[in-house]
């Protein structure tokens, strides 16, 4: 690959077919996510001019599905009066419970809502005063979502503290109650705040100490989750956390417990993060989704690397949109399951589809020519019939005629499934780690993965969804070739499925 | 490096020379860790058949200083009749509670003790018997600590179970108690036993469920440690978790609370991990260190890599002796402090000594010539007096003439140090992760650093043992250059100091 390759071949090779990016700039955490009755609102911390901290607003852009983003650029914006437009929440005050909508300024007449679309969100004044200061802004949108009116009177949340910020607000019907709950950074305190008018806010607990600390605790997310086969609901919180992850830099962990409206009580001492890679970052949760549907996204990047990481002209991504549900474990514990939400309707192309036994003896190998301008689904479910420790392994293998590789695979002596990033030559960087692994149950004899592939994002969901992996993957040229190949290991690889998925995104212009 | 460089060259290039390791066979956990009034004793799990992992002893070595060992062999042996023996402890029951000393047979008679010591291990039965038990055993040895004699009444717990194991037994003062720490590998459960002559254990307690699950709980050890600059003492119980961890493979969390003797309460739901790379694991502390020291080893080592690794002839090594404090963190939670122990005495020679200013404005750059004979100790301390915003950096380079590097060093943005062993070419696999990092507080404009290379070890202490890395690194070729080397960082260097440290382990024979 040629070095003086313009960066716009970059630019477009790392840019994802399915997953939400900015047409330029950066953008890192997803914020106000709502399900308005019609469509899907999809907020974004965005910085216009690339890699200058200090001026952060928030994009915003809309979907009927998820995956079909319109972006309809700036909806609150830094301000040189009011700092920077940080991470926060969007909810459907369809009461009007916040008397912000002025009669006849409710967007949504035909669903008789006497208001609309209500954001709280984190003002960050560092860049425009000594003292520093964060505070909780409200503010209403007469258009639907796209331009917000700040209240008159704001802040609506001031703790006099610089690091108190990200609030998530949601309605809590059993209390007929909106909360609001709120990250200090720096003494890992999770702050929940209850309303009834979402402006004049009363403190209701306190959630802390707990977990992994780390350096920040940012962006709590609390949501009730189903558990799988069973009525029984869980409260599951979530909390970014960065820098000083386990793996380097920025992760998510999350409790499990009891929230009564007013105080979130962790069942146990249990924590866990939702990701076995490193890139994901920010979860936020959407209100309002359809059918009672627990789902969001994530920012698709780590603090440690996301500065220098290419391409340039735009950077950062969100992952694809999840359900969440929990499952228990073997020894009965309500641990987090994540799925891509509808990824079936997006098949396009199925590539290969089949069932095959590969022998212990010899290596066994399959290879399937990729297409280079759509995003790749690897479905494999593999049962394992023959097995000497410690050496057998299944590698699923990325690459091009560069001789670049991204090795996926199943280690049987540990059982676990890793992801390797290493053999791929467009970004490297201290910090930018490149080997990750999944453990599967330990007496497991299958697997299941599902493995995306889209642009400069690798997302794997293990065993429906019980382990995912979320990992940036920057090759310098576009894998175009994927390889099964198996080594002392015994295998009956009962799905094989590749697909091509239809692309969402619209095509950008590159000059 | 030529590819018919014999096995012996690496056999011995990875030797450490301070850091105990096998003359031959394979060393995982340590064990039965305990100073009998004159000398270390540390145990260690041993297949001296490399690889095959149904028979596994315990092997011995003695020191009167920790770093001076001289290996004893087998002390308690795998059996065809009883199955393997896996991890345990050793205590000194001077008083003779167990009764498992005849008269005459006390070896310590210069103390007057009656008894001497007794080991409490695990007996794992699974490569003889259909029906797979782990039980607890005790043993007593009559030539202080060489060879151990089985109770003739064994096991003194059998819980019925395949995977509770790795009992570690301490003398509880204020309840006048032994008391036993065991895990059950897969409940997740640590159990706690008390006993008034360590054959007969009552059960006490069980701490379940807490942390961060992975697949296997191993090891427990549970230990009072001092908060530095206070009179206040806590309990800290260190499980070790493999397959799972978030780095992947093996790791150490640990809980801070309290115990009575009966009971381990943490103080809150807080946990941590012991180390910021993934090399350390089955961390165990040494009973009666002289001056109430606490202090331990751990095994240097992690399931995901270790039958694979180089050299061939021998393979693990156990981590420096660490002492163990507390010290609160800028909220006040008390946070595990490791520091190296007697390193100091160890210096033989002082390479370079020196404090300087690096500019911003240039690349300032040292470079000292290494020793490749010894183990080598840098102690660094920085204080950054310039940065802009995210690109400064201060690398601490180990390389050779082959062109391996091995990189560590402060990145400002994200106010962290990491590692970075992918420069290194002697092994590579698809779960041997390359890239750490660890987080300095946030605050903070200075760092300091102890790094010390010993063959195939290197260890990092940052900030006075805030922060620990443990790393195996597998270059082709000696590292004999230490660069240093900053960009778009001032910093004033108020210690540069690089020693070659005298070896302690004996140098083996090589064919």
């Amino acid at each position: 690959m040629s070095l003086t390759m313009t960066d716009d071949f970059y630019d477009k090779l790392y840019r994802p077919h399915i997953h939400f990016s900015p047409s330029f700039g950066f953008v890192n955490d997803p914020c106000g996510l709502v399900y308005d009755g019609k469509q899907y609102h999809l907020y974004y911390q965005f910085r216009p001019l690339h890699n200058l901290i200090n001026e952060v607003d928030w994009g915003h852009a809309v979907s009927p599905d998820l995956y079909q983003w319109e972006d309809r650029g700036h909806a609150i914006v830094n301000s040189d009066e009011k700092g920077m437009a940080f991470t926060g929440s969007v909810v459907v005050d369809g009461q009007n419970t916040s008397s912000l909508f002025p009669p006849g300024k409710a967007p949504l007449p035909a669903n008789q809502m006497k208001g609309g679309l209500v954001a709280l969100y984190t003002r960050d004044d560092r860049s425009i005063r000594k003292n520093h200061k964060s505070t909780i802004h409200a503010a209403w949108s007469g258009d639907g979502g796209n331009h917000y009116e700040d209240f008159a009177h704001n802040p609506v949340l001031d703790l006099n503290d610089p690091d108190t910020r990200d609030p998530q607000v949601f309605w809590h019907a059993p209390s007929q109650t909106w909360v609001l709950v709120l990250a200090s950074a720096y003494t890992h305190e999770i702050l929940f705040y209850g309303s009834r008018n979402l402006i004049k806010w009363e403190h209701l607990s306190t959630f802390a100490p707990a977990g992994y600390q780390g350096v920040e605790f940012e962006c709590p997310n609390l949501v009730e989750l189903e558990i799988e086969g069973e009525k029984t609901k869980k409260w599951v919180l979530f909390i970014s956390l960065n820098p000083g992850s386990p793996q380097g830099g920025s992760s998510i962990q999350y409790f499990v417990g009891s929230f009564d409206g007013k105080t979130f009580v962790a069942d146990n001492n249990v924590m866990d993060f939702t990701d076995f890679a490193k890139d994901s970052y920010a979860l936020q949760i959407f209100n309002d989704a359809p059918d009672g549907m627990k789902c969001g996204v994530s920012w698709f990047g780590n603090w440690q690397y996301c500065f220098f990481q290419p391409p340039k002209s735009w950077s950062g991504a969100m992952t694809l949109p999840r359900q969440f549900h929990l499952r228990r474990n073997e020894i009965g514990l309500p641990m987090l399951i994540q799925r891509p939400v509808g990824i079936d309707a997006l098949v396009a192309k199925t590539l290969t589809s089949s069932q095959f036994v590969m022998a212990y003896e010899h290596k066994g190998e399959k290879t399937v020519a990729l297409p280079t301008d759509a995003a790749i689904d690897v479905r494999l479910e593999a049962h394992v019939t023959h097995a000497v420790e410690p050496n057998g392994w299944l590698d699923i293998e990325f690459s091009n005629k560069a001789g670049e590789v991204l090795s996926l695979g199943y280690q049987r002596q540990t059982k676990s499934f890793w992801i390797d990033r290493s053999g791929l030559k467009g970004f490297s960087n201290h910090t930018f780690s490149t080997h990750f692994a999944a453990s599967l149950p330990r007496d497991s004899k299958s697997f299941q993965a599902q493995i995306i592939l889209d642009g400069c994002t690798l997302e794997v969901y293990l065993n429906d969804g019980a382990g995912v992996g979320t990992c940036l993957v920057f090759p310098k040229a576009a894998l175009d070739t994927l390889t099964l190949r198996s080594s002392q290991l015994g295998l009956d690889v009962k799905t094989f499925e590749v697909n091509a998925l239809k692309t969402t995104v619209k095509e950008r212009e590159y000059l």
